[in-house]
């Protein structure tokens, strides 16, 4: 892929401003505009389900053997493509020590080494920004159909190796001269499923006319999160390209930048991760079946297969690995105002795949499943808070499926819930720090800080109208 | 270690300003005043001369059977330590894909994933802020004592694994209350030597008096810029935490801050990097004798031992192994004025042990050993803009060490040259950009982003009074 150079002066001798003076302010006046110039806010869910009429899709879980191209490699056991691009399930050898505090595991993983491009496309209509969303058809999604950012792929789809048609409006994102970049970063992908999996999230406005395709809309980012409140309708890849929507942030905070910097530091420097590829047949406490690979007690999740028949997307028929996860999860972020300004705990968690030990993740990320049968003092700090908080607190609240392209029916309940100093008190624990949206917001154009859970949960944050 | 949190405000109901508005001003008072409180500048020569007389250093080769608790592991020839800490030295496994272009080879390569601490002390006298350096012993600097940051200490260092002294001063930097954070940033070490190695770069304003210590000196910002460009003063921690000294940027630029992270965003997609730690005695190419593991063309580096006997080190003597390179490296920036505003050319680069692939490193950083047998086509772009450049070009000149903990007579010409549009054409070829100082300066309290030798480099434009 080319650089994308699109940015630079056409005048050689020319400068141009270091900040992007207005962009945060246009991004506000399409956040204040709760409908747009096309489809209603109202109207969007009829025109997903009129969409889903017109293109049949039908997902069917299979046996491993009834995978067309993929199999289990000899001698590792690792499941691979015969293209050998796509994606690949290994096995990933996992040795985490805090301190005295020492954790080892093995699992599945999916190695991706492929960055995909999640673009969303802008456009002014009467002065005010709208985003081209797309539906899109995921196999893993429960409702299959949800909005996608306009481009979703990844590089063997946009090179073509899976011999489909051409990614829609990909030029924008690949080709110099198409666009303004607005935002561009890589952000990783679910730690716990992926190894070291990025995604270029990126945000480019359109230079010129754009054709309006089928299964593309046109809405400002009003209406986008007023969508955000309701389950199963934004997908994870727009939710984490929105989370990097450049806004204003306000000038105080619990701590100074420095101070959260700082902070942050010492969180990834105290731990010490090592996550080893080892072949996944030879994985402690996973094993193998015609139907799945699970865990010897059922928790954490299956890798499956599912054949897919569809009409719209860039192949009409395959089959595929999914994994899917044994419950549903609960992301929740704990909230307060301190000093009148909204802060949210965030805490700085391991996962195995993540490329450099800790992101920022909720204040709690779990599935219930996975820690009933655990002692009380094993169980997540502030997991009661969450669990047991009364509706009056609860400030935010929907389901969400993560990314249906690799996970099957994996929905987790996305919360933002009010806190006060008995359950959440200033001086967190260590590994927890308050911070504000807003510095959450300029943290988000650098890579690796924030998890995707809690980039779905910025992004609610902004259509709480939080950018604090 | 504690997470450093001494910025945590005492009032647990106020806020903090997130902007640090005057850290910049104040290191530029420093670094406007070429003389401070202490120690004049012409007299560090001597005060390290009488450091050296004071202290008895000496460092001889041995054969790697002369080596006190290291050893050739069975089975890999992974050279370890009895005690498991400190370092080991590997195989590595490199694949690098960049379009059409794919380069693979293997190396050894030292694995140290302890994070380690390089801080720096401040303290005001007179209003003016003073650094606290310390007259170091490295054993593989050419000349033995150069100036380090107050501390510089790996974990083992400083947990006491080596049974030495306590580090001097660490309490500033792993304990609250005792100061206030300027800068705290991951950074990353040599990538051609070192896999994924990070350091932690802080500097740390102290909160009430610091009695000064024998081998400790206080100078200012302008003191030490001085000394930046005299030879092997100044040591290679010291260079890469003075680049994080918070600094004003100006506010145009070629490109805008966003589009410059789109640059590197698609420079670090189009690369795929496939680094394996593999075993030291099954590595093509290199052999190892009793004294010394060689590339079989006498390339590179090679791996060495060392016998130490010092007297102020936190332990009186050992033996341990050093990479020692074949020649003198260069590293340079070329450097334009646009509209008359500063820039450098920076480069995407390639490191077999950067944890992600790129990070931005000078124009040219080469050793001329290494490029001799090669045809001119597959010489690195831009070298005979450096290497033939009239001395009137020359912006900055100086040679200094890397890091002698690890390397042995491990030096570079570290240079800045003036080019033009026949040198360095305003619209540079795929993986070269143009940035102003301030950008870098911006994007460094972030890790990862720009390698040791541009720190080395940054620190360097900052000495020349280049901040823009």
């Amino acid at each position: 892929m080319l650089p994308h150079t699109s940015a630079t002066p056409n005048d050689s001798r020319t400068l141009t401003p270091r900040a992007d003076g207005d962009a945060a302010g246009r991004m506000a006046r399409s956040a204040a505009a709760t409908e747009g110039a096309m489809l209603r806010t109202g109207e969007v869910r009829a025109w997903l389900d009129e969409r889903a009429r017109a293109n049949v899709f039908q997902v069917d879980r299979v046996p491993f053997d009834a995978l067309d191209g993929w199999s289990f490699q000899g001698g590792t056991g690792n499941l691979v493509h015969r293209s050998g691009k796509f994606f690949t399930v290994e096995g990933l050898s996992v040795t985490a020590v805090d301190g005295d505090r020492r954790r080892q595991w093995q699992q599945p993983i999916i190695k991706q080494p492929e960055v995909g491009i999640l673009g969303l496309l802008v456009k002014e209509f009467d002065g005010v920004p709208h985003f081209l969303m797309q539906a899109k058809m995921e196999p893993g999604n429960p409702n299959l159909l949800q909005l996608s950012p306009t481009v979703q792929a990844t590089r063997s789809n946009y090179t073509g190796v899976h011999r489909g048609a051409a990614v829609k409006y990909i030029e924008y994102f690949t080709r110099a001269g198409r666009g303004r970049v607005l935002a561009d970063v890589l952000q990783s992908e679910h730690g716990s499923w992926f190894h070291r999996k990025s995604n270029r999230n990126m945000i480019v406005e359109a230079v010129g006319e754009v054709p309006l395709l089928d299964d593309f809309c046109w809405l400002t980012l009003g209406q986008i999160n007023q969508l955000l409140h309701q389950d199963n309708v934004v997908n994870m890849d727009s939710r984490t390209v929105l989370s990097c929507v450049p806004l204003a942030g306000g000038t105080e905070a619990r701590l100074s930048d420095t101070a959260l910097l700082s902070w942050f530091c010492g969180e990834r420097s105290r731990h010490t991760v090592t996550a080893e590829r080892v072949p996944l047949n030879g994985i402690t406490r996973w094993k193998r079946g015609p139907d799945a690979i699970e865990h010897d007690e059922g928790r954490y999740f299956r890798v499956v297969a599912v054949a897919v028949r569809a009409g719209n997307r860039e192949v009409t028929g395959w089959t595929q690995p999914l994994f899917e996860p044994v419950g549903r999860g609960v992301a929740a972020f704990l909230w307060r105002t301190i000093g009148g300004v909204p802060h949210v705990l965030a805490h700085a968690r391991v996962e195995g795949g993540f490329l450099d030990t800790v992101e920022l993740g909720p204040t709690v990320q779990y599935t219930p499943e996975n820690y009933r049968h655990l002692p009380a003092e094993d169980r997540p700090p502030y997991l009661d808070a969450v669990l047991d908080a009364d509706p009056s607190r609860i400030r935010y609240e929907a389901v969400h499926s993560e990314e249906g392209g690799r996970f099957l029916n994996a929905e987790s309940r996305y919360l933002v819930i009010e806190a006060d100093e008995s359950q959440a008190p200033l001086d967190p624990p260590p590994g927890y720090q308050w911070v504000t949206p807003g510095q959450l917001t300029s943290l988000v154009p650098h890579g690796h800080y924030l998890n995707v859970q809690a980039r779905t949960l910025l992004a609610c944050l902004h259509a709480m109208g939080e950018q604090g």
